[in-house]
């Protein structure tokens, strides 16, 4: 296994990244409140730049290259936030970056990598495996990978969340009864479970995941990483990682609360909630831990309750058919009616 | 007239507002940059409580009243973003709120304003003035009326937009070549420009209009209040006031440069590209200094500019047809493809 990120991996990252990351801000809603009968802020990654958290990691473990690594370069596979992060990241730090991305990928996605100034290398999806080409690439040209969480910088990366939401309690003289943080392979919820216990060891940690992919949840109950079932679907595209990562889930058993899942159906809800209430694009995959709260999955009467946003990278045709399923949908505007207050008034 | 407001009204509005208003963030993508050319900072309102920047001078106009005054309430006449403002601030203060509304509004945001705290008294749209009834109320009460935009108290309310604007801009160490501010009755751009001088008196500021409601601009041009002609339409219902008002245009006379209109179309294509870009929801009256950019009404390119995206309050039916027909609108999908790098990752 590799090493072991600690607290002051956190910190230093944190500092990498302070002057070129957003420090996103906690939103907060009195709609939403009303709501959930509790105080609910929301730490907004979909601000940050790429529109996702990934940048945070991409940046810190790329920055930590010394300087003929980066020269050389990096490579990373994704289709997805991780791609743009690491281009983005590379591009900041003047190091090449090649993202490889399967042939059929969207020619719009695989164009913006292109435009973020990474090299794009394709890939058949039938025929071919993208770790061992990108481990192929990295051996040949002598380059790094940048791995999508099981990596110690990119969690101390993600990690700069957690910290961040530490101290923005702190200025706001709160402290939480819950932190609830979107779980795919684990990177962002192990780093940020760094950066808040080092500030604040006390407050629960949730991960929530969508069903048929609660990986995480399954293994922190049975004590081994576990894999999801075959055939399980779900449109959060961001959290479809098939199961825990090895060195994310050694830190997310030692600090994470039982995890919690939510459907798609919950999801659209919370997608359409923030766009009332907080005015904030989320992402499917962002949007589970908010989901998590206004499906009742998780009660915040009475409570302050930290929920992280992690992305707003959404299609704008599925985000139209989110929105028009709540205004239409038979299954849906009774709920939002009786939950959200400020969709109410927009209707 | 009434008494003109200068900076120090404008400043010390900040200091009412400063535990209470949120310090709205100066959004940046990468994405949108690259697209104009340019540099450009979103000024987000629709992250303010309520929605909108309405809260801001409500609440400095109420907080200004004696413990008596406040006491007895305020009354205040609106259907839109200052129905909620001025309810949400008159519930802090505690001060009761009654909001003239007209009988045959939306159920929901009757509903909703009265969610707030706020009494509502209806009217007939047809047979009687709203202003007549808010006027006899007030004087049958013995309360005071939260104007929409014709007051010291609510325009040094506004300002404060401004005032963060240059305090955020000097954090960045920037000075922008303009800044762009939506003009419906004029009480926004007259508190920012008070602001934004103050600090920053060379700065051009630019106020930016619907098309068919573009009475500043034509007043400006004439050196006298016009009104707009009858029968102009436009889905910036935040912006349809039909004519300057007297403080507003006479302080915007002495600080505005000549005003800039755009089309519902070029206010459509703003939003969705705010909604790829920014992960931010703006209401159509909200994205007009946006839409001035990207419709090059207004050039960026190797320049600095910020625009103010004023409010987010949209029905989500009319935000999802408005992402839906970028989508499949064969007169928007060619634009935005070439205007809007980051919508073509998602589609």
């Amino acid at each position: 296994m590799p090493s072991w990120p600690d607290f002051d991996d956190v910190r230093r990252a944190s500092e990498r990244l302070q002057a070129l990351a957003v420090r996103t801000p906690l939103l907060e809603s009195q709609a939403l409140n009303q709501l959930l009968r509790g105080r609910v802020l929301v730490k907004a990654e979909p601000l940050q730049r790429t529109g996702s958290f990934k940048f945070r990691g991409a940046y810190n473990c790329i920055s930590r290259l010394d300087p003929a690594e980066r020269k050389r370069g990096v490579v990373a596979y994704s289709s997805g936030n991780h791609a743009q992060g690491v281009a983005a990241a590379a591009a900041l730090l003047e190091a090449p970056a090649t993202i490889v991305m399967p042939r059929d990928a969207p020619r719009p996605k695989i164009e913006n990598t292109r435009a973020l100034g990474a090299e794009i290398v394709l890939y058949d999806r039938a025929s071919e495996s993208r770790e061992e080409i990108a481990e192929a690439l990295a051996a040949e040209r002598g380059v790094a990978i940048v791995r999508p969480y099981d990596d110690p910088q990119i969690i101390a990366g993600q990690g700069s969340v957690g910290l961040e939401i530490a101290e923005q309690l702190e200025e706001l003289k709160l402290v939480p009864d819950a932190v609830l943080v979107p779980v795919g392979g684990g990177g962002l919820i192990s780093g940020t479970a760094l950066g808040l216990h080092g500030r604040l060891p006390e407050v629960p940690l949730y991960g929530v995941e969508p069903e048929g992919f609660d990986d995480t949840a399954r293994s922190l109950a049975a004590g081994r990483r576990l894999e999801n079932a075959a055939g399980a679907e779900s449109f959060c595209d961001a959290l479809l990682a098939p199961t825990p990562g090895e060195l994310t889930f050694a830190i997310n058993r030692q600090h994470l609360a039982p995890g919690l899942a939510v459907s798609d159906a919950d999801v659209a809800q919370a997608m359409a909630c923030a766009f009332a209430t907080l005015k904030l694009v989320i992402e499917p995959g962002g949007a589970v831990a908010l989901a998590a709260l206004l499906a009742g999955r998780f009660e915040v009467r009475e409570k302050v309750v930290v929920v992280v946003a992690s992305g707003g990278n959404v299609a704008p045709e599925l985000f139209a058919q989110v929105l028009a399923a709540t205004c239409s949908n038979p299954h849906f505007p009774d709920e939002l009616v009786n939950r959200c207050p400020e969709m109410e008034i927009m209707l």
